[in-house]
């Protein structure tokens, strides 16, 4: 596998373009993804009971079709809450993607983020479509789905599969409103290669039970989550089955765009000044493992401690203490980055110039040792700033 | 019912006593409870299964003996995570009380609440016993148990039973590590009624449901959270049966106090500027409603929207969504303070000046009909500050 530059039509017969449409006042807010043939597809969605219209539209056409050929985004507008005229909107953003492309319209994905509460505009969204473009800058679809985040995050990978190179990309924006389970989060992902509804499905499925739906920025799942991948099979490539080396190959791909993605989403998490990693060892099964990692990198506690560059295991194990699964509290070890502070729950004295350097840098790294079993699970989050109650104090409604 | 103004020591039989001990470099730091007699006895516990050496003893003496009569309680360092020498302190810790008083060692509780992670200064404590009294200043006791708290909460109520005057009293500390199912919450309740141990278990636990457990400061369950319950029979009343009208008499008593501690508790959360209430209707059952409000009250971009005096109900309705419970998200009302915002899932305009007044209160309340039902519940919590950061960020290890 190779990481390369590229963005989200680097896999063949993909193409993209992102712009400003008006839905906010001067950052790019409006963007597609269409590819030349009707792709395989998967997705997963928020599960928040409050769900917003473009992923009730855009899930029926998942589960009805199972194939997909063009996705239009736009941020600003979240277009949830928005009742019965929201979703005869979202209607009318799929209609609009699919006369305009000449295609099916059940064929066309439609995602929103943004404010929740406000109706669609729908001149705003109709001068967009007037400007978009088969082949424009592919580059400026990632800047297109943003809202508060900083940065565009985008991950690109080639695989060799007997001689053909299949290319899988993905890009994604999430900043707030960021936790388990989908948050108000975007991921979309490309790929040429061929592959089923099917399999793609049980990839993706399992694949973001160990990514996605392990970052957390501040513990609340939006209403608007989604992660779709489109595979258009434009690279001929021999059929990817279940059950082959094949498949191990495909998924280590798509794992690899997926924790890329996550990473770069909780590195960007609103206020954050650094990315923490939590990795916990020694448990008795994986999901164990995960919900202790997702307890303590979501604790606001641990987070305000990293920001304030204080390795504070007592809130780490405390935390760790109120996640919904057993371990015997007696003997853990905790490290923070390579210096141990706890071993069989004692604690370790340290150096604390050492520790200083390792807290003062852009990322942290916890581990935790159970001592209880050989099972591992990792989870990813950012500290608690300043920042993050500045920009939730003035984001307005 | 009358409320009066009082301290931990109002009941008959009680004395108390605060000092400082040098836990903390100037603040009160260490003090007691006595009754006169044994009291009956209940308590409720952390759920975090990393449990501080004070808590593991004081239950078991609570669940062996059923009677107390002394507690003696230090702030500052909190013996959690102190090991087979953190239980052998808290074992010391109860023996001096009991030496010093002349009673039973099984009947001293012992709590602590603090920096996880420090051993006990024995010479500390030791200081501390050579300077308690009993009969000492009882006002002195709510302060001798605050750590981050900027105020201290008491609440004592009378009420008749035939000719008895029965006094109930509480005090409480709380501020950071607030959750759920108890926090770094330490809470004493004396009171001079008749009443068994089984009888005044019963009542603690069903109450401890809708107050304590339903606030929440910044969702981190501690180590060391207890509620403590004394009654010892000085009044002389008629005991207290289950199933009576003195026994619901009773329960509203506990039920005022531990409320009203409750929501000081909330109110004085860590860099809180506002209390925020929750109040769910219309749910299919009360422990439905209990969640729902948990979670919004819960919800970092909730508590931060608060703080910028900001009425999101965007944020408010999503945090509801991902409440672990069922419910029609198309048909509900959401008002702030009197004002409607939300009528079955539809925006609903309102007067935007009106609306900046109750949201510069310092008390917010935020209502939710779910349409769905006749039950209801509340929860408590506080806005998420800058303030919250800087506390956090820079209490020391």
């Amino acid at each position: 596998m190779k990481v390369i530059e590229g963005n989200i039509a680097s896999p063949l017969g993909f193409s993209a373009d992102g712009l400003h449409a008006g839905f906010k006042r001067k950052k790019l807010d409006f963007g597609w993804i269409v590819s030349e043939v009707p792709a395989n597809v998967a997705g997963v969605f928020t599960t928040n009971k409050v769900i917003a219209a473009p992923l009730i539209l855009t899930q029926s056409c998942i589960e009805n079709e199972g194939q997909m050929q063009a996705i239009v985004v736009n941020s600003g507008i979240a277009n949830s809450c928005t009742g019965e005229q929201g979703l005869r909107d979202a209607q009318t953003m799929q209609q609009w993607a699919a006369e305009k492309l000449h295609i099916k319209k059940e064929y066309v994905g439609v995602a929103s983020t943004g404010v929740i509460g406000e109706m669609m505009p729908m001149n705003i969204l109709e001068n967009g479509f007037s400007k978009l473009v088969i082949n424009g800058n592919a580059d400026d679809f990632a800047k297109s789905i943003l809202t508060t985040d900083k940065d565009t995050k985008t991950c690109v990978v080639t695989e060799t599969f007997d001689k053909d190179i299949v290319t899988t990309a993905g890009v994604a924006k999430g900043s707030g409103m960021i936790h388990p389970n989908m948050a108000t989060m975007l991921a979309f992902i490309t790929c040429d290669a061929n592959i089923s509804t099917q399999t793609l499905q049980q990839a993706l499925s399992e694949i973001v039970q160990i990514t996605f739906n392990q970052i957390t920025v501040d513990g609340d799942t939006s209403t608007n989550d989604m992660v779709i991948v489109m595979s258009n099979g434009c690279t001929n490539n021999k059929e990817i089955l279940p059950n082959t080396s094949d498949y191990i190959k495909f998924k280590a791909m798509l794992f690899h765009v997926m924790q890329d993605l996550a990473k770069k989403i909780a590195k960007d998490g609103e206020g954050a000044t650094k990315l923490i990693e939590v990795n916990v060892t020694g448990a008795q099964n994986s999901e164990s493992a995960r919900m202790i990692a997702k307890c303590i990198v979501g604790s606001s506690l641990v987070k305000t401690a990293i920001f304030g560059e204080d390795p504070n295991w007592g809130r780490i194990i405390a935390a760790a203490g109120y996640a919904d699964t057993t371990f015997n509290p007696n003997q853990i070890d905790i490290a923070i980055g390579n210096i141990t502070v706890l071993s069989k729950s004692t604690p370790i004295h340290f150096d604390k110039e050492e520790m200083q350097d390792i807290m003062s840098k852009d990322e942290v790294t916890i581990h935790m040792n159970l001592n209880g079993g050989q099972c591992e699970g990792k989870a990813w989050g950012c500290d608690l700033s300043y920042d993050y109650v500045k920009i939730n104090a003035l984001y307005t409604t």
